[in-house]
């Protein structure tokens, strides 16, 4: 055999990522053993521009310690790329001599792939292998990168909480997600019992009211002398626009080169502290965004999470074989099962929480979204009841 | 025997913090059997007000697990008790029959247990266990709490780092620490190799200036096309005001109970956004602030800190014996070891980072400060280098 065979990364990166791309090249060299396996450096963006790693020759063991090591070690793109972008692309492929392409992301990385299955004409074979810490894949009961990400927002907010209970105050823990609310639901995981926080969760799945936000918030303190509040960064208001956008205003807000609303500044900081500091004045309150931490801390990488996103790596290869399609991790009831999926079925959609996982009046999760913490991210941690 | 021994933890948390508490208790059965322990919710406060948590009986098993939990068990206070406050919490030791009062916190505890022996007469015995995230008590080589917390910064700098390699900016973290910057230097501690971030630390210990914060990023983007900024919510101007004072201006800044400047606001955020938007453009840039995530996170805590932590509970029922004082660790070339000092050499004062452990021209650690972090926080993660 005289495979070549291209991987890349798209997208956010996560604590796991690159165990699918080492998954990947040791499924290769079992399968197909002489082929040649090239990293293409930040995405698509490295296979237009000729930019690659030679991954065919490395020692298993340096293979093993880039598995172990958040983030994407080949680097990653924000490029989406259109039908012009994925001409060059292509031709990329095809001076690289390659028969198969990888690409490890999220749904705009299968779309990706789909534009480029049609341009090809059958030539090439498209795989897409599925990361984000969002979640927020169809056809996937949960994606690689979400696990050790939830553990990490599970821990932070138990933790936040614990010192909340020493030093009461009201804290608002501002976390990545701008559709669905998977990552800040995490922040419920590992609650010590009916007293702990968070008290109040808030996800773009529905829509938010400074005026509810408030009084949740005054009626959480009564109940707890404290208030510990998660909210995902893309929160909107009931007539669709981003809580920044409906604070800022329209006309101050920015936006990224794909007209997405800007949502990482610390405007939505300063719309909770000054809220909270107008209507409940002489309150002692903090507002953190978690920001990029969740997503690749070494500290909080799930076992599971970095096994399951190898054996995405090797399925991918698996369905190389098969002609090209999306890796989907799917729940048999008992255990991850990998499922091909067309590419399209992924390309372009967002997976929001299930209506279930929430409660219907409260801001907080229902026994459904519990459950599914439960099983994806399992409390490791033997601790103590506070006395306060 | 029928000694009574109360113990209580103030100021700011730690995740260790309980081990204090509980090497204490354990060795005060030992030295004292039948000795009757009373933890004191919330600091001194719960002295004066009379609320005691029976600690006398309590299993060995949940206090270990007690011990494993972060923040204050028993609650903390931010009171600094002047001295009419310690006469009442003198009458309340005296209510509760105490023999001893042993108060684990920083060096506004240290003080306070100065004012009550003064106070006593010297028929109470007083004692100052330390804790404190940002490792600033004179005569200690470093305190209990700051290695966790540390390890977290460390994890947390090295995580986004790789993160930035995968998707070039600049990124600036601002760490806990408003006159000492040790905590925000431990963001050095993990740093894979020479290209690695953090590539600017700012520290209370040297005069900020944002001219040359701009001219250190340029330099920075221009050298590894990325740049990591750690940065002590504490920085100041060569004029002595904070940054956050210097930017918002004197009339606007926040002020807490003590007079202090508040420093937990986004505005030292929206400052470095918007002095990168205006001086940088284009550049994508992110700006968050780790809060108080580090200094209670479950899943960085540091087994030596945890240990150690213990002793100085252990510790501190010794010094109860010799008749009061502070527990220092200090540090022997070796080993750590605990050594008494009296209160008022800790009391009111706060250790900086010694000279020689910053770089006299650049925004970096010298050699004996990363010396300092490879003795306290050894990076236990065997890692792969990206290929970016």
């Amino acid at each position: 055999m005289s495979e070549t065979i291209v991987i890349a990364q798209g997208g956010g990166p996560t604590a796991v990522i690159n165990q699918t791309v080492v998954g990947a090249v040791l499924e290769i060299r079992k399968r197909y053993p002489g082929a040649r396996v090239l990293g293409a450096r930040h995405g698509v963006r490295g296979i237009r521009d000729g930019d690659y790693v030679e991954l065919t020759d490395m020692a298993e063991g340096e293979l093993r310690l880039i598995g172990n090591t958040p983030s994407a070690a080949l680097g990653s793109t924000r490029d989406k790329p259109d039908a012009a972008y994925c001409e060059k692309v292509l031709k990329g492929l095809q001076r690289a001599g390659a028969d198969a392409f990888i690409y490890i992301g999220g749904n705009d990385t299968s779309g990706t792939q789909q534009i480029l299955t049609e341009a090809s004409g059958g030539r090439i074979v498209f795989v897409h292998a599925p990361k984000t810490i969002d979640n927020d894949l169809v056809e996937n009961d949960h994606t690689p990168g979400f696990m050790s990400a939830a553990e990490f927002v599970a821990g932070a907010f138990l933790s936040v909480d614990l010192d909340f209970r020493a030093l009461p105050g009201i804290y608002v823990g501002i976390v990545m997600g701008r559709h669905a609310g998977f990552l800040t639901a995490a922040s419920a995981a590992w609650r010590l019992d009916r007293n702990s926080g968070p008290h109040l969760i808030y996800v773009p799945e529905r829509a938010f009211s400074v005026e509810r936000f408030i009084e949740d918030v005054k009626a959480t303190l009564a109940r707890h002398q404290r208030c510990i509040v998660a909210v995902s960064e893309g929160v909107a208001t009931a007539d669709g626009r981003s809580l920044v956008e409906t604070i800022v205003g329209p006309d101050r807000i920015e936006r990224d080169q794909h007209g997405n609303v800007k949502l990482s500044g610390s405007d939505l900081n300063r719309a909770f502290e000054q809220a909270l500091a107008e209507r409940l004045p002489g309150q002692r309150a903090r507002v953190d965004a978690l920001g990029y931490i969740p997503r690749g801390y070494i500290g909080a990488i799930s076992a599971t999470d970095a096994r399951e996103a190898f054996e995405a790596g090797a399925y991918a290869v698996q369905l190389v074989e098969e002609g090209g399609g999306s890796a989907a991790l799917q729940y048999d009831g008992q255990k991850t099962v990998f499922r091909k999926v067309p590419l399209d079925a992924v390309a372009g959609k967002t997976r929001q929480m299930p209506e279930d996982f929430l409660k219907a009046e409260e801001n907080d999760l229902a026994e459904p979204g519990l459950a599914y913490l439960r099983r994806l991210v399992p409390n490791k941690y033997k601790l103590g009841k506070p006395f306060v």
